[in-house]
């Protein structure tokens, strides 16, 4: 019974949304993941949505490219938050993506984030922060991870030639 | 038993689909029409598309807007030929509703119109010159409709000032 | 005490992000709303940002248009989770506002919602799902306010001429 | 005499283009093949499209990119639905072939796809679907397909890592 | 026997074209003006383009919006220059016009001038500088016309309060 | 005495350019190629375009990329027809140059090409085309180029696997 | 002998920089204001800019609209800092004038803002900051000025509803 | 105690804005240069920005990418004239940095340059022709740098083939 639930629409999003799931490992929060695709796999699409309350699931994050339906269909299906990331496409850029995932009507939200990796690890860290408002150790753990990444910045200073 | 199904994902749509329907008024075809909303009727949604083939229906018109899934999940759920109409949209004039809806992955095709009123009418005429290939009569009716259009286009240069 | 809170960058924000406030009253979620300019209210952003946590909100709300830095900034002083909604412009619809909040780097998550009205009514709703993680109440009020939509949905098809 | 002609502006779709024949091949639908160059074969183009209904053709198929007039000006002088692919450019990615395509004025509808391979396979599939209204075979094809690429989807998740 | 032919893919086009025509009642210039629709006339547009040099025309002026083919396919049948017009539209403020004119594969050029009224009024200017190189008098009002906008825009300094 | 002057913004956009003179070179047509820069050479960019009458040039063709001001600086200094070729840009693909050259405010037209290399063989056939209204072997030679572009589209199907 | 000049490609671009011209009264810094069209009076820009030096001119301040030259070009004719502004369009709401100034090769810059009113008052406050680099009271009053801008935004909470 | 203070949002811009220091030193003026990330330096940003005259920094230049609130926000807590670098982005080539950047509201401008590498020599340039108003040496050098690149340009044309 994980508390996160990746899903992306085809085995071509792994490279982006691998960089979800390494975060999620670095902070120690159960997930599951799992290749849904909205076009091809509707049925368990909508099983999955419809009973992810029920499995225990808190947060979504969603992966899908070009015309990313996976995202937004999930959400029209769970009252659960779904985070939405827009892969990055050949074409153009991931511009589709964004606009298919980021665009919902009224009712029915997809929290996106940015397109292709950036989006990946910020869906991650999203995901954590929401968790993070009723359980102080992942906030915590966010609040470390930032001044990591503080640090990190602030040194870096130095490497400039 | 209509031949046509046409489906918007909200009323605001109608003023766009009511130039779909008007042209296969004008043609004599059977259709039916309703509101289905991807976002707020999924389980409708499915079961529309997936009942389609059964019910008779030959060709689906589907139009919707901003994160436009409703044409591109009923496409997922049915082997028939599925048309999109992308909405216009006051944010991004129809952009996002046409990559949403044109971008399909590789395997569920949606056989995409034009933003707007140009495309209402224009799927229409796509749903009946698919039905015309085998309807004869259908076929010569596009023929004499393109007849039509050929005289009247032909006729307005005399209305240049 | 408010659980969530909502900001907006300009007081020409509030006809959007009034919307969000009409969906939070209508759940009966309290919460509290102020201006605060990212350029020209910057030490009262961070100091509103930094000290969310400690006044006990859960979830914020930003929306701003144009060069929108308004939700990522706010977002990089607080572990809360962030959302944004990108207001709709004059020049270009909204493509400034929605690519200056999402486009985020890695690292500071903004949750964003659509441009313009259906993000501001959305960001609403998004922040009730995830209070409603934790909440029960809300959490059923959403399956609530999902099938009043969908039932409006649906009988809007006899509105059809 | 084949059911569907593939056209394609220039030898260079060939390589998109091979995407479509491949899944005409696999279906053994018969389609024949041909470079119509609408500006460097206009008469031909013409020749092509006004006597497809006299051929036995029942779908057209069309790619090419940029300012790209063949599948619009095929349909312009042809009953028969045309399915557009509109061809990936270097400069501005395919955003000119697609709109130069899908773009139609009210009167001449084509059948746009996606830009690039996605497009091209989708349009074997969309003729193919457009047959299946009539060809219980091509339709129960259709379904084996699908239930073959949702089976392969699905499986992909094994593969994840 | 007229060394200008200005024609337009539809009637609402006039409003755009009418300025042309009165740049060129203006130098005094004789043309002829039509609507020709690539798409509902197309043998006549074919019909018009390859026999425009027999007519003596010298240059023609072509406007048309969204999957504007017109002034492509003219150029396709005639060796004369094409100049084009994109109109512009209400979804995408005519991006998709002057995709379709000005990205001509190579081997057929379209002269394209800008968007919407500016085009229009430069279409006509661009006709006669090209006239103007063989036809002295020409090129003087050019010289001439280009002076009063000289000293209408200087003067118009004292017009600024 | 060249009837053609071929003038680029930047010596990096020769291998652009290039394929503008060999083709110029093919027909035969006498031309000549230099490098003016519009912001780094202002003043002979004015003196060139000013004197472009006297020196017999009846067409100029520019290329520049990114805000390429040099075709439309220069048609404002001449009344010569000027061809714009919009140079492809690494970061916005050519967007920004064609804007750039073919928005120009109505009383100075350039006559623009498409994006790159196409736009590049296109600015020389056009001037061909426009030198060919008065030298009718100059169109003969178009017709003759296009016939081969035509026998050697029709015979490339050949090649198709 | 005014230390801020202005100029703009248009009567029409004036209800624009009136904008900024008010800012500047605001402050109490002369300026001087003029119509220069860099297609229209092609000479007077040049001559203007070549002479802002001696004239003692220390920043300038240009409004152009769609292929907007006039500040790139100015730029280029004097070692002083210039600011542009690009003007909102009617068919691509600015997107144009942006590119066209901000698209700069190396070696020339253009202090690009926003588009429109927005970037008007901007420009001024921009060439204000700039002098204000040598000149303590103008720094004092961007000082004070933000203050009040502070003040507004602050207090324009309570007129939330 | 530096006139420039030149800043980054990550480290990964320093391939480009080692393109302005490569100015700077050329012209032999001091300036200081750091990683300050907006998202994950907050608060050094913000004591940078707030400090930045009284270390006697004259201009201030700032680089960063996606959704680039670096300049906006610098520009927000100090009176110096800032000047923005947008990055080159993979996804969307740097439009959404462009927009993140040049987009700002009324009140507090940013001086934006072009898009990556050019942009980044350009903003030394700019600050460095900022600095010149009050500095005639600098201004001299400016001078002598553009002389430099007008006789490169120029005698670039003697390498074309």
């Amino acid at each position: 019974m994980s508390q996160i639930s990746v899903v992306m629409g085809s085995k071509s999003d792994w490279p982006t949304v691998k960089e979800t799931c390494q975060i999620l490992d670095q902070f120690g929060v159960d997930y599951d993941k799992q290749v849904i695709s909205a076009h091809r796999m509707p049925n368990e699409m909508f099983a999955f949505a419809q009973s992810a309350v029920d499995h225990g699931t808190k947060v979504i994050i969603a992966c899908a490219g070009g015309a990313a339906h996976l995202p937004g269909m999930i959400a029209a299906n769970t009252p659960l938050p779904v985070i939405g990331i827009p892969g990055q496409t050949k074409a153009l850029g991931g511009m589709d993506s964004l606009l298919s995932i980021v665009q919902m009507p009224a009712g029915i939200p997809v929290a996106t984030t940015a397109i292709g990796v950036a989006g990946a690890k910020n869906a991650a860290l999203l995901a954590l922060q929401i968790l993070g408002i009723n359980d102080h150790d992942i906030q915590q753990q966010i609040v470390a991870y930032r001044q990591q990444m503080h640090d990190a910045a602030k040194e870096s200073s130095a490497d400039l030639d």
